[in-house]
């Protein structure tokens, strides 16, 4: 089965942006056996357009297309998958009804060139979308089985996992016995560098041979990507399971998660399994800390709140840390970072206190902490673990990895706690 | 004159890797009045590469491929392109030899498949590649002047910038007086939607008939493109200028800036020009005002501190807010903002307090102040200004949305005090 990718706009073209879409449909076929065998992008050009799909008619099976369904002038999918199949553009009194119904709800003014959305390719089929004004449709031009998707990801993501994989899996499905079954897993890393991962997991190839084992740097994390075949699914599901098990021994907790898995969720679950409460001091990550454990939903049961003690007076302002201590050991210290974790959680009443400071750069540093150096400590009341890394890198990936190095020492010290 | 990508590798369609490199030659080329046709991904797969130069070779002048010229058997690049051009693969000497020096000083081993990256379809030629030990090629298929180029992004990009761009823009030169100019401006609108800002510019077509006018949504901005075209450079810019004065003047405050500005780093500078200090204090966007203003170098001079204050308790720990009043009028209500904004302000010792509350969902909510509600307030200590808003989308878009909404609100008051 030959799968194809059309990806349609002047913005794709001119610079101003870059398609996410194509790869993360591209992944998803892929692990599904069924690699994506093409992807084209094109101008918003109707004769450009029709010549495409008649052509990509002709040669694939099946066909994600991706943008071009809104409702301007410039928005040419539906009529060129119309023209190039031959067949006419009729209006679906359903989708019209839902449509206005969605503006209304929204209290928004519906327009005339809205109506433009609820042109369907006659023997073509709306699909329902939820995410958004512009329906999906599905048509078939030539011998392809084509998905119309809208281009804003937010869209095509789910309605690719809803409407087109579900179909794909049923197609492969068709084809039967001789295809390869696919099984894969990335587990995610934090604190270990590609070279150091590729060692610790070395013995496992030759244990798991029906496995591939691949890296990829997605900083501020590393992966491992395990990817299993089989004749049947059930028997690479089985092998990944088996690679995965091995791959978690050997590389041990630097693994914080696998697949769809963040970092901040993870940590938060951690603490809410234990019924715990955080309050953090931020120096160098400016409230990154917080603001990605508060994107998580129900996040503001876990965490109390976030000092973020910016400049060195903010420190006592906001956590009464005495500013002799500041001055004598530098902002960016053990000692202070130390403070500031204790000062926090007991301020907050909170189960965990959580701080860090570094030299994110271009300026500041010292010669004992040049920039890019970073502190964090945790402190349960009892128990105080601390950390002290060197970045060299620029600004925002050292302000990335000094919240991710906070964040992960939590994981462990929870997760490790809890056991 | 008709420009086309290809860009080759198994990478690029099992989602492994997003490309890059083509959104970055099409913006060069786009500003230069040259936009990129056609942009087509394929997989390391020989047959199919030589019918792609064979097709792209009989339509297009100019092609720039990225990726394949490595070491290894998936590298067919200059292979497929020999074939499409029928001429046969030298080994050049020179290349030979700079090759193994470049090994040779990195204490590398210079393996057999290393001399593949030294061959040359006859009739090309090989460009320097200081970057990297991958040659670059370029040679003429059928009718297109091709360039072969690593696909690793910072090795494409300087040889792009350094040999394939000044060759373009010697072929656009060639083409002479026929060539249309063209420059181009994005206006970046907070706070406006497409449709009112459409109503806004409506006149201004007519008024600059050379000027092509554009609007793209890119959450939470709103973006207005302006495409000036002109028979010399010169008359381009100075279309678009005269556009760009009649657009601000019929958009007003709602833009926030132009092109590459972004708006944290516009607060800041407006806060800065002043030589003022801030505080904030923000419970729905969890950090996110502090952590995008802490993103700017240099942020540290302004920024005194943000009191992430997620639970209510937090309020009253972190800024001594009267726990009476939260409770009587709400967590998320317009007088616990102001108390929020003024306890900052004062703590800090600042220029400004700016506070933010919402109900980011998907829990929370009142019924006066149903989930997406957000109450913005800042002070200066003898003016307070506040905003309330409802957005109603999900979690992520409305903590992004409330950001941008205090940050905003900000810029306004500090551009609108400074002049």
């Amino acid at each position: 089965m030959r799968i194809e990718m059309l990806c349609t706009g002047n913005e794709l073209l001119d610079g101003s942006v870059v398609d996410t879409n194509a790869n993360w449909f591209c992944e998803r076929a892929f692990v599904r056996g069924a690699p994506v065998a093409r992807k084209e992008t094109l101008p918003d050009d109707l004769p450009v357009l029709v010549e495409a799909f008649r052509q990509i008619g002709a040669r694939a099976d099946f066909l994600v297309v991706s943008g071009g369904m809104g409702p301007t002038t410039d928005d040419l999918t539906v009529e060129a998958a119309a023209q190039a199949a031959g067949v006419p553009l009729d209006e679906d009194a359903q989708v019209l009804v839902d449509l206005k119904r969605r503006f209304a709800e929204r209290g928004f003014t519906f327009t005339l060139n809205n109506a433009r959305q609820a042109r369907v390719p006659r023997g073509g089929q709306a699909l329902p979308n939820p995410y958004g004004t512009a329906p999906a449709i599905t048509l078939k031009v030539g011998k392809a089985e084509c998905f119309l998707l809208p281009g804003v990801p937010r869209e095509f993501r789910p309605l690719c996992e809803e409407q087109v994989i579900p179909r794909l899996e049923a197609r492969l499905a068709e084809e039967g016995a001789a295809r390869v079954h696919k099984a894969s897993r990335v587990l995610k890393c934090f604190g270990i560098g590609e070279s150091m991962l590729d060692d610790k997991v070395k013995a496992l190839p030759q244990r798991h041979p029906h496995v591939e084992f691949g890296f990829r740097t997605h900083l501020p994390e590393n992966h491992l990507k395990l990817l299993a075949t089989g004749s049947t699914a059930e028997e690479a599901r089985a092998r990944l399971e088996a690679a995965a098990r091995d791959a978690l021994a050997a590389v041990g907790e630097k693994v914080f998660g696998a697949d769809r898995d963040e970092l901040p969720e993870v940590v938060l679950r951690s603490l809410q399994t234990r019924g715990a409460t955080l309050a953090l001091a931020e120096s160098c990550t400016g409230g990154l800390v917080a603001s990605q454990l508060a994107s998580v939903p129900g996040a503001s049961h876990t965490l109390v709140f976030s000092a973020v003690v910016y400049q060195d007076r903010a420190k006592t302002q906001l956590l009464g840390v005495d500013p002799e201590l500041v001055l004598r050991e530098g902002a960016v210290s053990a000692a202070v970072t130390r403070a500031l974790a204790q000062a926090a959680r007991e301020k907050a009443g909170a189960t965990f206190g959580l701080a860090v400071t570094g030299w994110a750069g271009p300026g500041g540093g010292t010669q004992k902490d040049p920039v890019g150096t970073v502190y964090v400590c945790l402190s349960d009341g009892a128990l105080v673990v601390e950390e002290r890394q060197r970045y060299p890198f620029e600004r925002d990936r050292v302000r990335q990895l000094a919240a991710y190095l906070a964040l992960d020492l939590l994981r462990r010290h929870a997760q490790g706690a809890r056991s």
